[in-house]
This record gives structure tokens, sequence and C-alpha cells, in this order.
């Protein structure tokens, strides 16, 4: 394996435990960038010449290499595929029951550009960087060994792969994939769409949100806001709620939050269940024009802050959406909001909540702060890993 | 009412939502602190003379006033309390199936200084603030009137009670209350002392935080270090664990430890439990030497940063005690480390884990981050009501 010379001070960060190597950390001297192939291995050096461990490079992005071992001269083969994908499914085994949850999160499970969602027998896997994407074949074979799926979708179609110059595709890279999968979460059923559906499918990271929200749901009347295939809404379902309503901008998504409603008791327990179709600011802002409250209100939004440079911008997002739920929900109701950007810390979010619930002319108080489900693991040195949070607040109208 | 009036710029805290009013944010020449009472009622008023609500007033405390209501003229009587105590009652109760939880948390239910315990029929109440103890007939009798109870013991033997110049005292305020409390928490079972017990005798904002711990205890061997009365350890025996060892400081608290442990099936399924009597750092370091490993591990320490100014020391306790955690953890086990020190940041007690793997030569992902349960509300404009959390973090040892 070639050498990554590091410049003077570059490894400090490393020593603590991040994985990532930038172009401006690189001694380009050294070891010039260019001279390697996209995704090739190579044993990072530091300045002093000491090994820090082995990393894959590519030349085309700005995150030049990165960590997947603290070993030098350790080849990202089958043997070390096998040994991680093994301890992060024995851990996945061990907290599920059933074999629904992502199997494989990336840094987090020192597995640097490798997610792997598990649904029953079919895998899906998103490859974004190019040292990922050589070790493909050993990563299908391990696959299959371990989990001996009935299909692997290969799911590479993330804008993330154009920073690493690599083409997005989506492909059935073993075995055979169905249009939809199902899956079992808390206990809940669900079908979702599976090419055509947003990430791998499925979110399996607002599971533990998802249970707790279900604990303010029995007899209540529950707005699902951001729905996609409905997933807070169904939880709400199984936790006893009196009526459920699923907002979402897709139809597609809200027919699939439909199907999973009649499959979790709705129509058995005749409990009503509507959907509404529209921009969620707006369609909120008509919920709440036209007088409907409801007295649990789940508000899971897209990443509005996608980059740095949109914080502000999405700042605002947040402060709407939430004070438009705050408004909408009864006093002494509860809205468990949500937010999975990178970029806005919890305390941020936090700050935000109490910030709308001024507007809404409302008093809140924070029953639940919530994260990632433990099939995500952050890694604690890398705070870029630890990407989602929520609050459940309960909401008081007036002076009190 | 008198009225407290405020320096400029000082209502702006308190317009966000914060509680407190300190003695340098008085308007000391148009209301002398000493004019009142301690424990009086005043309207609170802000420089530009508009009011901002009501709080009791302590000319010995360096907290002057406590808001407790946004309106002004609003005396702190039983009306004000009932309402307040029935709306934090009614979440508890539609939270646990069980009547065991905390019933009231301070600021975070908008009562400031007053804090309840209920077990089943027994309350325990603590009062901190002088406004607290003037309330303290309407505060028995409101709780009569909504729980009940067969006793209610006011537990106001707290240290901070001298911040507020009141003498410390137990006593049996209404009916009887019994020499232990029994208690049923996450389907587990306990009895604990209660006047000889610490704080209210038991500890149910760790509730959510056992749970999660049990999730790991299946087959496994478990450590319960600073365990008082077996809280974690017993619900890794709900959870299955193969055998369990309880550590702590006080002989008092292992007997009741190996109670609690009988009660939840030790003995039925005739489950390895032992006791370690000593200084938590000491045994550990023994358990350690002595070459006993465990799979999963507890740490939950008495707060280590009781003081802004021990925060240096106190984060080295944290150190010393979760790198000790590690080095006792076999390949692949799991740590949950829970810090109640107000004064350590969760980032902080995070980056804390990382530096104790560091020095332990192990490294961690974190499954888990934990917080304080829902009857215990977290106020969002006062960081100071969020003073639980922990991390769950899974242990490799070696290079990898």
């Amino acid at each position: 394996m070639k050498k990554l010379f590091l410049k003077k001070g570059e490894d400090k960060r490393l020593r603590v435990g991040h994985l990532w190597i930038f172009s401006n950390e690189v001694d380009t001297a050294k070891s010039p960038i260019k001279d390697f192939a996209p995704g090739e291995c190579a044993t990072v050096i530091s300045a002093q010449g000491t090994p820090v461990g082995s990393a894959y490079v590519n030349p085309a992005s700005l995150i030049s290499a990165r960590l997947y071992s603290s070993r030098p001269d350790t080849p990202l083969d089958a043997d070390l595929l096998r040994s991680r994908l093994a301890r992060a499914m024995e851990l996945r085994n061990s907290l599920f029951a059933v074999p629904c949850y992502r199997l494989a999160f990336a840094e987090g499970d020192y597995l640097p550009g490798l997610v792997v969602d598990r649904y029953h027998g079919t895998l899906v896997a998103q490859i974004s960087t190019a040292g990922m994407e050589t070790a493909q074949d050993d990563i299908l074979s391990v696959l299959n060994d371990l989990c001996t799926p009935s299909g692997i979708l290969l799911r590479n179609d993330m804008g993330s792969r154009d920073l690493e110059n690599l083409p997005r595709y989506t492909r059935t890279a073993t075995g055979s994939v169905p249009a939809e999968i199902t899956l079992e979460e808390n206990g809940v059923l669900f079908t979702a769409p599976l090419t055509e559906g947003q990430k791998t499918g499925w979110f399996y990271d607002q599971r533990t949100n998802r249970a707790d929200f279900a604990r303010f749901c029995k007899d209540k009347r529950v707005l699902d806001a951001f729905c996609y295939v409905g997933s807070f809404g169904c939880n709400a379902l199984r936790g006893g709620a009196a009526a459920v309503t699923f907002l979402d901008a897709s139809q597609t998504a809200l027919d699939f939050a439909l199907r999973n409603a009649g499959a979790n008791g709705a129509s058995e327990r005749s409990v009503p269940v509507d959907t509404v179709h529209g921009d969620a600011l707006e369609t909120l802002q008509q919920l709440k024009d036209s007088g409907r409250r409801f007295d649990v209100i789940c508000v899971d939004p897209p990443a509005f802050i996608k980059r740095k440079k949109a914080y502000h911008e999405g700042l605002a997002a947040y402060q709407r959406v939430n004070r438009l739920a705050m408004e909408l929900v009864e006093d002494g109701g509860v809205v468990m909001s949500c937010s999975c950007s990178q970029h806005l810390p919890a305390e941020d979010l936090h700050r935000t909540l109490l910030y709308a619930a001024s507007k809404a002319g409302v008093h809140v108080q924070t029953l639940i702060q919530g994260h990632q489900g433990p099939d995500h693991p952050v890694h604690p040195a890398m705070p870029e890993t630890h990407y989602l949070k929520s609050f459940c607040v309960r909401v008081f109208r007036g002076r009190s």
C-alpha cells in the first residue's frame, strides 16, 4: 500500500478518532494526491513519521481520504468488511427481535461511505465514496454470507456521490428485489416503495422517537405532518389514537400512509383517518385558518438546513413550521418536533421551539429529548454523525 | 400585592421564559428587597413599568424572586397550585400505568421550589424556597384533594434550603408514612428506605435510561456501579441478565439492592448476584486488578460537579470512573455512563468518554443519548432544569 503523508499537526484530530482527512491536510509534496487512483487504499503517516492507520483516497473529493482502520497497511478487503459488518449485525440482532434495521451506519460503524438497511430478506445498500465503490464486490459477498438475503439493491443515487465524482445509479446487485418492501418496527407493520421511495425506502433513525410519540397518542386526535408513508401516525394508531391525519406533499406517500394505517388497525377499530395533500407550510396554515385543531402533532420535515450557508434561512423554516404546529395543537397538547439537519445542533432546535412558542403566544415544557436510534451509532469524535434530534413539548395556551 | 421593580433590561430573560430574578437585577431604590418578608408574593414590574408576572420574594436568597405566574397580582394560593398540580398529574397519569412517578418537578412544571414524588399512596414533597414554604398548607391540602394519599412526608432536609435561610427538617405532614416505600417502574419492583434514604427515597429521573440499559443485558454479566438500591441492576435482571454485581459505598443500600434483586427473579431464575462494598473508584480499581470483567456496566455516580468552581476536579473524577468502566468491560461490551451534574453539559460528558476511551486504549461508538425522564420536564428557557444526561457506548479493545 502507498503512503499518504500528513502535514504537521494534522494527525491530531485523527488521533482523537476523527476519520476524515481534508485535501489541505495532506503533505502533497511528499504524497501528491493526484498520484492516487480514486478509492485506492493507503497507509496514513503523520509528519513525525508515525503511522495513523489505513484510509482510502479520492483525489476528486474535498475529503481526500477516510480512515477505515487504525492499523497501517490494512487493505479494505473482505476480511475487514466481514469483521465490521458482523459486529454491526451482532448489535442490531441483540436489540431488535425482527431483522428490520439499519445494519451499517457508515462512520458510526467504522465503515465510512457505506450504509445498509435491512428489511427482512431484502438489503438496500448506499455507497457514497469511491473507496467503498472499489470494495463493492467484497461488500456484496460479505453481506450475502452474513444475511443470506433474497436480494440486495444498490441505491446509489444520492447527490453526495457527485462530490466523489461517482455516477448515480440504482441497480439490483444480487438476487431479486421487490418494488415494495415490508417491515416491522416497534411492532408496527409498514409497506414502503423501494426503488421509487425516498433514500433506502424507510427511515429507521426515527424508531425510538416514534415509540416515544405513540405514548402521548392514546384517545387523541393526531396530526402526522411531513408523514411520508405514515410512520409516526401508524405508531400513534397502535398507541390507541382516536383519529389520525396524514399530511404530505406526495400523493404516492399518502396512498402508502393510508394502506399502512389500514394494516395497523385503523379499519378494524374504525378510527377516522384522513389525508391532506400539499406543501406542508401552506397546508398547515390552511388547517389553522379553517379552525382544525389536534391533540398531538408530529413535525418531521426534511432537512431545512442542507448546507452551513443555509443555516439562517433553514432556521426560519423550522420556526415557521413549529409555530404553526403550536398554533394547531390544543391547550395541554403535545408537539414532537424533529430535525435531521446535521448543521442544526440540538440546543439550537430547542431555542427555536422556545422562539416559536413565544410567536404562537403559548408556553411549553420539554418532556423528551430524542436522537437517532441505536442502529445509527454516533462516532463520539465526529459530531457530523449525530444528525437527528427531536423534542417533545407540551403546549399551554394563554398566560398562566 | 406589593410591586418588585426590575432594573432596565432585566426583564428580557424573563420575557423569554426564565423564572429567576437575581438580587442585582432588582431596582432596590424603587423596591428595597429587605422590605419583603421571606416568601412574600409580589407583582414584578419592568423598568418600563409593564408587569412581567407574579413572583415570590426572599430577601435572604441570591435568587431574590422566582416567578410562578405570568399574570400580575396573582397570589400563590390553592387555586393556582391546584391548576399547576392537576396538569402535572394529568401528564404523568397519561404516561405511566402505575402511580409511581415524580408528580411535580419544580421550575419544569412552573412550580419553582416544589418537588413531589409519588409512591402509590405515599407522597414525598421537597420544598426548597421560602415562597413555597409559605404556601405549605395549601400545597398539602391540594395534594390531599388530588391524590388522596395515605400520607405525605416533607423531606425538607436538603442543603439548598440553607441558601434560603430555611431550617432543615423531615416530618410526616399528613396521614402516616412507612419507613420503606415500594414502587414499580418499567415493570420492575422496588423497595427503598424512605426517611433514611437518599433525597426522596428514589430517583425516578433515570427511568428511561434504566429501560434502555436493560435492552443490552440479556444473558450478560452486569455491573451496577454506584447502585444505591439496585435500580439499574434490577432492570438488567428483568431484561434477562446472566449475573449482576452491585457496587456501592453504603451497606444499607446494598442490602436493599439484594432484596430488590430477589423480588425481581434473581432467586427463581438462580441468577448469581453479588455485592461489592466500598468507595466506587477504589473498588472498581480492585475489580480490574483482580481480573474481573463484565459485559455491560452502568456508572451512575452522584454529582461530581456540585458547583461551577468544581468543574475541572469533577471532570477528572468522571474521566477516572469511566476509564475504569471501559477497562472492566469486555471487548464489544456496553457502558452506560450517567451524570446528574447540572454544570456538566451533555457534550462535555461525551467528550470525557472519548478521552477516557483513549486512556483505556479502547474505541467506542455511542448507541444512545439519554436524559431525565418525561416526569422531569425541562423548562426550555432554563438550561438549569436539564441536569441529567447519559451515554450508552459500545467498547472495542485494541486497534481495529
